[in-house]
């Protein structure tokens, strides 16, 4: 069905071609600018060449526990020079969306979060109510008391409309049955994003599906996702920007987030970099999840553009 | 396929027919004795009835916080006399199959656990070394240090070779993380039981199946699951207690645990108490996941036998 992908490493003319057809560049970061703390060779000269041309470069990220100020901070420390409004994470977007979007009547639409700061941060940016998240009151056993108030409801608030759930380095036992209370009254479930593994170091550790996943088999609902690849995260995004999908291109290392994400959401085009998680056999084999419309062995061959 | 199940509810010709039947009754506990710490009507009696007759019962549950003993205690507490033999809870199950069945060489024999005491002390009971559990050591926030031992492995105990998980009230993300390492290295997933949901109250909370499903959802490996239905504990039930299964009933109030681990477990009869979670319609459903070979109102109804 999809033509074959059009290899750039190498090739100025092409290369020349491919940036000609897009003034917007969407950028997975793990796995494409860096990994772990190590930022790939020629990165910085590349976003500056980009940039020179008059391309936009949009950081897109499933990151949920940090807002953009902490991934700007991040970008920095990295060596990587940004600016805040490029940043777009999955708790900004699952705060806009629920702002924006959804935009349940008050005081209806209180949130219940499980996650860090960076998602308290987003909502409170967006005028959203919450409560929840990094709460002292919530990191805490289980109580007989507990039982018995869930169980009555007098431990709940009724303002809660929706809970929204992300990477919590701090979850327990109290907290899923809090949620799972809100959920049960008729709450709306939203996630950040449904990554099961968080890569970290040379292992992985439980990534944000897997802080959600007891409340999809408690409730047997799917939450609503705007981390890659749900669309309503490209839609948060075309909303900001007011981009052409026409004219942007998804750049990812992962068939299954960045080059599904582009795909499907009727983007000029995709470019895979083989300097993460999935290579060429992965879009080679028959049941191939995404195939991207352009590949290269990393982001910093788009150099060998001529100026 | 099946016969359409015999009511004995009012028909003594039926429940003597019935009783003469079988040797054995494994009795589900919460639906079929009590519900809550509410004692049904009559069940004293029956049991008594029972073993007046000569019949053995066994009290067969997917509790895994509770060993034996805590179980018996908590049946005394409620009123119903007992022995701790006649008591089978996953966890004992889980003991049983990691010592007498799965026999890991040592010293690679060491559990990992994610529960509370009743695992560790019906492993301690059949001599198999653990670690993790109540451990006050992991009730604790993950730290910067604990992502670095993790990846490179600092923080593992070579000699792991099972991770075992219940219901753990004190789940937290540092847990997860670990035994993930654990089954990342090659460790057999076990499961105390996969129950989604923990009836407490009159609501329910996480079950011990909504704890071990983020490891699930990480690692893409299914557990093998000692509580009903799984016939891993059917086998440990004959294994103890040397039953003739065409002489043994299981009596329940759900179709997908109870009723199933009878059928599937081929024992001479099934009876489907209307006391807890599913009701008649549940097995005239077309797809039903089980039908019992009987059924009554409540278990107290046996005493309309004619003695």
């Amino acid at each position: 069905m999809s033509q074959a992908p059009k290899y750039l490493t190498g090739d100025s003319a092409a290369i020349n071609e491919f940036l000609d057809k897009f003034d917007v560049f969407l950028l997975d970061c793990d796995g494409v600018l860096w990994s772990g703390d190590h930022v790939f060779e020629g990165i910085v000269e590349t976003l500056e060449m980009l940039r020179s041309r008059g391309k936009r470069v949009v950081f897109v990220t499933n990151n949920s526990t940090k807002d953009r100020p902490a991934y700007q901070l991040k970008l920095t420390n990295l060596g990587i020079p940004s600016n805040v409004e490029e940043i777009f994470g999955s708790s900004y977007s699952a705060a806009i969306y629920i702002s924006r979007i959804l935009k349940l009547p008050a005081p209806k639409n209180k949130v219940f979060i499980i996650g860090e700061s960076g998602m308290e941060s987003e909502l409170r940016a967006e005028g959203v109510p919450f409560i929840g998240g990094t709460d002292p009151a919530l990191r805490r056993d289980i109580t007989p008391e507990d039982f018995k108030k869930l169980s009555d409801g007098s431990l709940l608030d009724p303002d809660v409309g929706i809970v929204l759930v992300g990477l919590d380095f701090h979850i327990n036992y109290l907290k899923l049955s809090i949620a799972y209370q809100y959920l049960r009254r008729g709450a709306k479930f939203i996630a950040t994003n449904l990554d099961n593994l968080l890569p970290t170091g040379e292992t992985f550790f439980p990534g944000a599906g897997s802080i959600s996943i007891p409340l999809v088999n408690m409730t047997g609902q799917t939450p609503l996702t705007l981390g890659k690849p749900s669309q309503a995260m490209m839609d948060a995004i075309e909303g900001k920007f007011h981009l052409d999908r026409a004219r942007t291109c998804m750049v990812g290392d992962r068939l299954n987030t960045d080059i599904q994400f582009g795909v499907e959401g009727k983007l000029g085009g995709t470019l895979h970099v083989l300097t993460g998680v999935h290579k060429r056999e992965d879009w080679e084999a028959e049941n191939a999840v995404a195939v991207p419309a352009y590949y290269a062995d990393k982001l910093s061959d788009l150099r060998g553009a001529t100026s």
